[in-house]
């Protein structure tokens, strides 16, 4: 018993960039093997974009492990705020989304999470059930729960303060509602990223304010860094692998990240434990294994993930048949494009012609290939992705589509 | 029409501390006088004091004259905070109010405003009519039109968010449910005392926000100077005269005020117009009026309007009665006690005797008086009031009791 609850602390904190009362959680913990009692881990999400890529799934991951411990997850679609209204009419950034919209965007999330959550321990909720109906007295009791200069002290606004740049008063209220949903919802653990610890230990802070039996614990996962091992991965920067990703792409890109990310991606994304991580990382020392090999293996592991078994198979096979196998030089240079670049200016930016009046030559008499395969289509503009453009031969360049 | 116009105007800016767009008050008032169109005048009160002095008189004489050239008052009873629980329990000074209080509280206000405003001129509202359905997304929104910094430039956050003074987030919605009564009252001139210029200003803001037609005036009146001349009339300071006082009580404060002061109190407490007000100084500079004569004629017209036509004459006999036809001399030294000292306590403190059994003997024997009356109580506690001690026939102290 004592070595399974060890074991499961070990495999919570995996990770983790920090916690915060890890006490709790391995009273909890100890609860749930002692007594069999679950407890709630809550992690809240945005009802306006329902497109997770891996860098969300770190956090989802480790509600999954929280699930094999005793945890029900709460999934928290924070809709009160998107569906109201702007009675002003001022605010034309703000999306505001109906109901509809909402529980459309709750299915897109389910079919991505349930790849990784259980469906059996899995609440999805939607905080406009209880914030709704705090009213306006509600909302003036709970601002009374904070300070502002408090409130200031949140690194954004701090920042946002000192440089003049305006700060809503009604910003203050957000993290507000934000901690009283774990008010609502009885949350025992609630995880985030780092950049959310302030709103975070709002849930403690106001369980203990509305005398909350217990405060939650806080879990912050690192934020995950992109295909370019610098930045973190997100959606505009164009450095992501969405959890929706065909499966060649998703094996592609995978394949594209330095051995150094890629252990990264082992600690965060594989199902593999520590010990195997660890075994991976003295063959691959050793000269045993080829860092190649350990790549691939990950890469399959995760399309297997949100593909099907097998998936990941399929898709080495796929990208070995189309790049591996083929005579492309490994040093070809790369650029970058914005979506929709005509093909004939690809070819001429890629300094690969040097007209477009040639470039249309070229793909005419059957010169041009993208990813190898023979292109005819003069017309042709190219979407989001990455591409090996040829002409002839010899003449190669790699480029990104954003 | 253009002269009755103008001296509207006048009267309405008689002593007025700021006015912020005197354009827009003229026009409400020709608008009046040419095509008999009403306009709405706000103030708001608190609902949890509803004992009024000559310093809250100040404003609702101003609210009197807006009634005469077409203002209809908004009389603006704050109830909708004071009826708010607090479900943390931890505001222990929060004086939460049920409905039936702020009803019983209404009810005395308008006995005691109706002596001054037209009650068919005077709507009285409560602002939990509007502001209770505002709801939690009414609140949010409201709060998303001013910001954090422009909220820290109200003095007192100001001052208090500089000396690590907490400020509550829910102390700044305050001001912008006060913005926001305007919005939902329609007014379309406010007033106010100085120190509420922030508040009264955010009504402008909001209105403008809201896209309402018009934005409200506002209209500051002085803080009025207590009987000491020198500090604002308070309760808590003692240098009050009520609404509610007796007579005699209101009378008597009144002629104790310096010659200067009363200058002040004619202009803002008087019925009289400027020119009769410029007459009696005339009067009194070239010495065909006696300066006390004009200040019994202040407090007999004062006491008129918080008791009836007559009764300042009666006031003003009473108070001859008592002090002038007797042998007081007129610069006995005066003292401030606490309310409930020991009659004998006061003796000895107001230097009269040495101890409180010689004050013990003296009153057994008959030799001390107050207010000319002679005491046998040797048990006595002083309530508030002002009266004169009397030891024996020359010792003579005037005590202020708080």
């Amino acid at each position: 018993m004592e070595e399974k609850i060890k074991n499961a602390l070990q495999e919570i904190q995996r990770g983790c960039a920090e916690i915060i009362d890890m006490e709790a959680i391995e009273k909890l913990v100890r609860n749930f093997y002692e007594k069999g009692e679950n407890f709630y881990v809550k992690a809240g999400f945005d009802p306006t974009a329902p497109d997770l890529h891996l860098g969300h799934t770190v956090l989802i991951r480790k509600l999954a492990t929280f699930q094999k411990f005793g945890g029900i997850v709460q999934f928290l679609i924070g809709d009160f705020t998107a569906t109201i209204g702007d009675p002003t009419g001022k605010s034309e950034t703000r999306k505001v989304l109906s109901s509809e919209q909402v529980l459309d965007n709750a299915e897109t999330y389910k079919e991505q999470v349930f790849k990784i959550l259980d469906p059996e321990k899995t609440k999805v909720m939607f905080n406009s059930d209880w914030l709704g109906k705090l009213g306006t007295a509600g909302i003036i009791n709970l601002a009374s729960n904070l300070t502002v200069a408090r409130m200031l002290e949140r690194d954004d606004f701090s920042k946002r303060y000192s440089s003049n740049t305006p700060i809503a008063v009604s910003e203050f209220i957000y993290p507000l509602l934000q901690g009283y949903d774990s008010v609502a919802m009885h949350t025992d653990i609630e995880m985030g990223g780092t950049d959310q610890k302030f709103n975070l230990l709002m849930g403690r802070t106001l369980q203990k304010a509305y005398d909350c039996k217990k405060q939650q614990a806080v879990l912050m996962t690192p934020l995950l860094e992109g295909l370019d091992g610098i930045q973190k991965m997100s959606k505009s920067l164009g450095n992501y692998v969405g959890v929706t990703d065909a499966a060649n792409d998703m094996f592609g890109k995978l394949l594209s990240i330095s051995d150094e990310l890629m252990w990264k991606y082992y600690e965060l994304l594989s199902k593999k434990s520590l010990k195997e991580i660890l075994q991976l990382q003295e063959g691959v020392k050793d000269g045993s294994l080829h860092p190649k090999k350990v790549k691939e293996e990950l890469a399959m592991e995760i399309v297997d993930t949100y593909h099907s078994k097998g998936a990941g198979e399929l898709a080495k096979a796929e990208f070995e048949k189309i790049f591996a196998k083929k005579d492309i030089p490994s040093d070809i240079e790369e650029f970058e494009f914005e979506a929709g670049i005509w093909i004939c200016q690809a070819l001429v930016d890629a300094k690969l012609v040097n007209s477009t009046s040639q470039a249309r030559r070229d793909i005419k008499a059957g010169a041009v290939k993208i990813n190898q395969e023979k292109t005819t289509d003069e017309k042709l503009n190219l979407k989001s992705g990455e591409f090996i453009l040829q002409k002839g031969k010899k003449n190669f360049a790699k480029i990104t589509i954003k």
